[in-house]
């Protein structure tokens, strides 16, 4: 039953794809299960569409387009069917269609508030407990649920599976690239998927690439470079986010002190402190736009400072270290905001590049395990082959560093 | 100060423009207007997201390219400037701007139940009530609400403006047929709304197109062909659409009934019974997808059927009386569906496709109006002087004649 | 051996499709043979290049995508391989690889002083007689020249493969459309090929292409209603080419006289007087080019004239005699120019639509022949399925008439 | 009259940009020059057809695009009418128009043989000689072939339009990359001109590039190392050019010696001992191709062996010192070339890197002249501002390091 096909393949029409190919019948249960349902009321790239209007799509066509470039990579890679077992592709399948399903709404402020759990660890308890997606994993096979939770738990049981799924170059990157790029109108770096899944192949249990398909990684790894720049690290977007976050924050600390809080928020409440699953899956983008509205007549006026900053776009200013002359400034605001606590949690932050390069990147360190395989049938680093790279990799670890504040100098 | 510029051109990152760009004041402060910022809640093509998936973009970002639209026709257009003063300039910007504000959510199913009030007219009471964009349009130049009213309302005192604003080939669906196409991944019928603004000259107080401009033209007429076959007909959004139309007149019909519904619905039955306009702006996509949600506890059978179908995706079936052979089956639904008025009223539609054409384009018999100004400085239609656009029109004529049935036959 | 297959497959990048490919040993030989390698010296658009400056691409080109086209067709058509043998999609592929090896330089003008035989015939000739391309042909199979030739003659032997060599829709087509577009810079009708390819399914041995292609279909008509109108009917590209076309006459004129031409012309004369292949072989576009810069001082003063005018570009004046509404002009010119045998002969063209239409479309009126397969399994033709086919044959009837005139008025 | 303009401004359809557009009459008489009109009969790319099959365009239509590169520069650039006079204007876009009408055929095999005279001094030469580019420059106004040439050699008269025509990134080079590119149909590295253009500012004198100009001009660079890697550097083409370079030595070699050469090559010894100016402009692809086939008969055995080699693409081995791990069959082939005269000069190179790079690039080590213009007012380098272009500098050094030997190890 685990390998039966739907009678007639079901497609998505895509406008980066073409189309995404459903034949597996579990795919089609899992796409249709209210968990995933629930992905196309969590945008994609959160507030960003208060700076880039059209970056509006959902997670649900990340998680979809995901999903086909797993399966592009099945069709595609030489090898690939030699190492992995039709058991194996489906777990793949599964673990890239599902990867995103732990994600909260405004996920990034969320996980400022959720501390100890990630979207990933998320995700596995969606896959895990009772939930309509683990009921259908099941129901396919008593082992699927375990085995997917694993690869997205990184637990090294499928590392080739793992490595495609989540690595420097895996499928959920090289769909997010694509498709933020598309939805925001960001201008550089598209990249070429077809190309990069053409020149893999699987040699000695190892993903490698062909050395014809280096140029397309290089432009990959630019795609990267300027999306981080133009759209993900774009200053307003971050000012909007850390809004949200203080936000999120201002919340739970009232919360913690047993102060009522006059707004719809007890499921986040709820979904904070318990961690409960139920509570964290009914939240969407709907129900925080909801509360932060009600909050904009909170009684508290943190608070109520907050949601109508957020409302009416009183966004915290924000230098850029790197280019500001004026060092006095600098610490004049520096030594403000450390002197009052209030100003310190909710009204300022101080991103370090390292930091911020690790929140949204992971791991650029391991970059080096992009291996490129020479006509020789030798393997070198991408690294070693490609002069382009050492420079991007060296220079992409100090990129910026900024002070956002709320209440001025 | 109607004149006054901001101190520095503002632009809208847009990927089918580049940038859309703002410098006048007023303009700047429309956008931030509530209820035009309402319209990033409100997603331009309804429930066609259930079919295409990526199509999730806003009225938003259809409005502000509508505006760029006229923005590049008032540029580029020649003799433009001197039949258009400054003043009628911005009407016409304000007009292309505004012209969607009075869309409700899941517009055309919310129409079927509001009867005598069109979204144009909603919109000429957003200009014309007691709203933010009244009171900024009031502040810049007491006129102005009015004259821009006049010109969504089409009452002929601004001839040239309307027929930019809305004809068979005017801002709104230059940026509709490109949006649309770009966020649902259609591949045919990409336009080049460039080409047609620079081969527009105004000609004794009449749009024509210098024949250089004609093969954009007849792009354009083939794009929107291939929209309406292919997207905006495609049966299965129909289909969705109509389900939410019964869910809608299902609600209206228990209320004039006096019977208690158990959901959050008083805004909705507010603005669809007193046409309050508070009420009426107060609805978005999320009110209606959170009621909906509700009602599927509904202790109203038929209700509770209707949203059940709806998030569970059982549609209605539909049969294209064209391709179906077996006239006695078409016979045999249609009795049924006669006989029973919940079936009637609820589960049945037969668009006869005369209805459809009209609902969607409006005046297809129009099109002579575009004319061709030739090397010769003589004028001929369109139809005259292309060969093709003759089979365009007499063929759109007869598209689509289907049944849907949503009880078996 | 006529299945050989390279070592290693053999690609050539190509701005259109990625890559032309070539597994088979006897293709990657003709492609070396010195008669297709001739065809790297031939422009496919010949003169056109004058008035588009980037239309410089050589039949080379388009003679390896047509042969990609059908190695697609093989590849991705489904069904094709059913019913044709691998010997039978050889010929297909060679046919559609060899299929205009007979064109000499700037065809249409040197046809219309070849006068008893086609381009069509001459590719025969190369494929029957004495060459590289028959001898490589033979040496792996004794059948397979007189079987390619056979379908380039369309003598009816292989049915499915002459209606996908050369029909309304073919390999020649697709590539030629798609190819003119890209190096002319033309901005309209670009075409999908993949998806007409997909679409194909061979169904009683007839080619059918399934409901899902016809908006592909379409847009590749429109595509060409495009190119003819604005690219190969361009007045001033036939104006140059009928210079080049008189130039050839009054070399044949002399020559029939028995004058002496002081120009590099023997192998021409020889080719167009006995249709020596060797010869005929010999000319491409550099040798024209050179006999034509030698008679711009030439003492026959018609020649000198005719080849004076083409480097100086002092072309034909043209009248559209659908736009000119001076009726008594026309005829002022037809009858100075019928008057005078010198005249009529060298410096009048007047085109009847019909005869233009004919040369270039071949078989407008079997375009009846596009079957498009219903998901029922039904089949119906284009021009029932499509509403706007009707309009486009009906009016492609009646392009172009025009007057040519090289002495004024 | 220097200013005169055409009644009515002529386009010119191109693939890349639109339109290329001339306003200018001097403009519009150049491109008729005699010498401009035989850059249609010099290819781009000279023997890389060969390789890229589609790389067929001329250096007309690079010619054309680098003048509209000039064009939208005048038009978009901040501040530069504030800089340059309209005189000044006119030399800028008679310099880009005219920069490469030096070229001869199969220009950098031929520059070879040329040794003392560079295709810049030839420019100038075709500018300050007996030509018609020189006649009608002088008719317009007396200084301005000389103005002209000055900037082509750079003289340091007009900085700022010798810094736009020819640095690390001016006119010319925003057209080739984009126009080879095009031709060759390479897949990375599109540039947006249009965005650089843009963002151009002249300030004091100096021309910078606004920072949001910056990550067009990064994916230019990007572009630029892509072309050089993958298309220009291209092992199959320098092998093709070096066989090309090889027969033009070996006609040098032989005439200076006094051997009679059995084909017509006249003009191209003429043009390469006397460097006679008409001889050097009689010769195009044509009169090469030309002479090589009848060289393909040559008496002299070395010749005929190289002729034969071209024709037949029997091609020299290569191999990359990089890549290749057995350091012994290097020094055999090092030592078995060094030991034979005739093998070293005619059928060995080894390329060093720095050789290379330098004849294609120029001066990439003055790229640190891009500076980027800081919303603060200040400027400051690319490279300061780009945390990756350090890293393509660095390792654009040390690119290929090869070695050609046409005679086995």
């Amino acid at each position: 039953m685990l390998y039966d096909r739907l009678d007639r393949e079901k497609v998505f029409r895509d406008p980066l794809y073409g189309y995404v190919k459903v034949y597996y019948k579990l795919i089609d249960e899992l796409i249709d299960a209210k968990e995933f349902q629930r992905l196309r009321r969590v945008r994609q790239l959160a507030g960003l569409s208060m700076t880039f209007h059209t970056a509006e799509h959902s997670r649900f066509g990340h998680s979809l387009g995901a999903y086909e470039m797993a399966r592009r990579v099945i069709e595609n890679a030489e090898g690939i069917k030699d190492v992995l077992s039709e058991y194996e592709q489906i777990v793949f399948l599964c673990a890239a269609l599902l990867h995103d399903t732990g994600h909260g709404p405004y996920s990034h402020a969320f996980e400022a508030v959720m501390k100890y759990e990630s979207h990933e660890e998320m995700t596995v308890r969606v896959i895990l407990e009772d939930t309509e997606i683990h009921s259908i994993l099941d129901r396919y096979d008593k082992n699927l649920a375990s085995d997917v939770a694993n690869v997205i738990a990184h637990k090294g049981k499928f590392t080739i599976i793992e490595q495609l799924t989540s690595s420097q170059l895996d499928v959920d990157r090289m769909d997010y690239l694509q498709r933020d790029s598309y939805f925001t109108g960001a201008l550089y770096g598209t990249i070429d998927s077809d190309r990069i899944i053409r020149s893999m192949k699987i040699v000695n249990d190892e993903v490698t690439y062909r050395a014809s398909g280096a140029p397309a990684i290089e432009s990959y790894l630019m795609a990267r470079y300027h999306m981080y720049n133009q759209i993900y690290y774009h200053p307003v977007a971050r000012s909007y986010e850390l809004l949200l976050q203080s936000i999120f924050l201002r919340i739970k600390d009232l919360n913690d002190k047993g102060i009522h809080i006059d707004g719809y928020v007890s499921d986040f409440i709820d979904a904070i402190t318990t961690h409960n699953l139920k509570s964290y899956l009914f939240l969407d983008d709907a129900y925080v736009n909801g509360f932060i509205k009600q909050l904009t007549r909170s009684s508290d006026p943190i608070l109520n400072d907050l949601c109508n900053r957020l409302l009416n776009r009183k966004l915290y200013q924000v230098i850029d270290l790197k280019l500001e002359a004026d060092q006095k400034k600098i610490e004049r605001i520096r030594s403000k905001y450390a002197s009052d606590p209030i100003l310190l949690r909710y009204y300022f932050e101080e991103s370090k590049l390292s930091q911020i390069a690790y929140r949204h990147t992971d791991d650029l360190d391991k970059v080096d395990t992009i291996k490129i395989l020479l006509p020789s049938g030798k393997t070198i680093s991408l690294e070693k082959y490609s002069p382009i790279v050492g420079g991007l990799i060296e220079d992409a670890k100090n990129t910026f560093s900024r002070i956002y504040f709320g209440k001025g100098e």
